[in-house]
């Protein structure tokens, strides 16, 4: 997940030194879609990986505990996204010498309860010094019999959009309490993606961690496409109120931490699509549709400035 | 790999929080050997992860095309101890902001290189900013017929080690030139590790990254054995020569980043081993023997005091 201007170019600096040829035969799926949210390395077989660096991905506003759920549970996103379920988790932990045992234990305790929220098991892992901040990466698999990309994409699909937009952003710039809860505690609708994908009732699919602004021209890059989005229709929670229109726009599409699913699915299947995810408890929005001309086309608003994606990054303590 | 000495009560942190039940079947033996250097996730397959911190793992004596190369190759002498092949790897990359094109440039070359030697696919990863030192993570996954794990061992065998052993160790602390050339880029022999799993002829195998005298207790309290070690038996390849007897022994078994496999055998499969080392151009050197009776004999010498375990950790840049 892209948190940084230049994290493209490093991606795109590695990629170009990468062996061209391996012994080994992975699906040939793997390098066909390289934005997805998890790489394909199996048959229904996915994996990812996430870092959280404290400062960068977060402040004093998380504790040890939130930061151990949220670890899990934004690589847990990114396994749902995909149609899969979690199955097992790599953890790295770096960390000044000597260890604040007090910290180690609160981030294990929050770690242990995202990993077994998300059924995934932790297998194995590496801890090392770390002269400068906490930084930690998980590694998660997922199983899954139809993963799903985000290159499935076509014209006339529906745009689907689960939960609610913006919580996070409202914790973390107006101090909103159910907002700062997401911001600390994300709850993504993992079972959802995995159904989705099992029931192969989505064409693509991706999870919203840098805001719909930015993601959905991931998604529609992938699948060769445009897409109208209708700000009147986008999901708002509690933690928006009494925000004015063009504040409460800003923080549903502009900062991310949503992780929430983004869904493009024929009309066709809406109904089974509305009945799948109210059987989960989950929320669903139709807030758009994927269009043949490429490009974004935004309608009702006012929507964020062309220089949104600046916004965030100049904030401290900024979320993936 | 554990290279600090509040490592093993971290991990200890860190499981105790782990989730006790799984939605998700793992194989068994998952977690019956959470010491092994690579973790058991399916039918043949093992996953590993490893992190190196700039001023804890390296220092300016390796470049950043050596980072990338040795990232590759631990990791991958990780799958090779568990008797596996390479085949998937996922990346993390934390540097500061705004990025040292020139560096990941030179780092991704490496990785690319070392990754190809080593037969692994680079399928995905993620970057982040660092307000600190640069830090990189490497998962590595391999396939393998008969993984092989550290509690096999049993009274009687007969314990190998493969190439040399204290060439790091020179180049760290003499600045031998073939040293540096190992502390630099390590080759492990992981096509060797690979075969003798497939072949089924070992009954416990691990890496040596923390030096014999670290690693060979962990080989013995997984297999419920003692070790006899004969120390005139240690291979010394030509960085060590000019020192004295008690540095050179230092050297082989009280530094770590030797990144050669250390085997439990049946005595009846030595001539097997021998070949197929030969014929992989691999050296093979039987050093002593698992022994019924807790604890390590050590023979000959002299050996590093009882501190040994303390001294490299003083050392700044400290390999692992």
């Amino acid at each position: 997940m892209p948190d940084d201007p230049d994290e493209a170019s490093l991606i795109q600096t590695v990629l170009r030194h990468r062996p061209t040829a391996s012994r080994h035969r992975l699906p040939a799926a793997s390098f066909a879609r390289p934005g997805d949210d998890a790489a394909l390395v199996g048959l229904g077989l996915v994996v990812t990986v996430d870092a959280m660096v404290e400062g960068v991905h977060w402040d004093d506003r998380c504790s040890a505990e939130d930061v151990g759920w949220k670890l899990a549970a934004v690589n847990a996103s990114d396994i749902g996204a995909m149609g899969c379920r979690p199955t097992w988790a790599l953890l790295t932990l770096s960390v000044p010498a000597p260890a604040d045992g007090a910290w180690v234990e609160a981030f294990a305790h929050g770690l242990g309860l995202g990993l077994g929220h998300f059924g995934a098991q932790l297998v194995g892992g590496d801890t090392t010094r770390s002269p400068g901040p906490r930084l930690l990466t998980l590694t998660m698999a997922g199983e899954g019999a139809r993963p799903v990309g985000r290159d499935g994409g076509r014209p006339g699909d529906e745009l689907w959009v689960t939960g609610t937009l913006g919580e996070a952003a409202a914790g973390f710039f107006e101090g909103q309490p159910a907002g700062l809860a997401w911001l600390r505690r994300p709850v993504p609708p993992v079972e959802l993606g995995a159904a989705l994908g099992e029931l192969g009732l989505v064409h693509a699919m991706m999870d919203l961690s840098d805001g719909l602004l930015r993601d959905l021209p991931r998604l529609c890059a992938a699948s060769g496409t445009g897409a109208t989005v209708d700000a009147a229709a986008l999901p708002a929670g509690p933690a928006l109120a009494g925000l004015s229109a063009e504040t409460r726009l800003a923080r549903q599409v502009a900062f991310g931490d949503d992780y929430q699913l983004l869904i493009a699915a024929a009309p066709a299947t809406r109904p089974a699509l509305l009945e799948r995810a109210a059987a989960l408890g989950v929320a669903l929005h139709c807030v758009g549709h994927l269009d043949a001309a490429p490009g974004l086309r935004l309608q009702g608003g006012p929507w964020p400035r062309p220089d949104f994606d600046h916004f965030p990054q100049a904030a401290a303590g900024r979320g993936t």
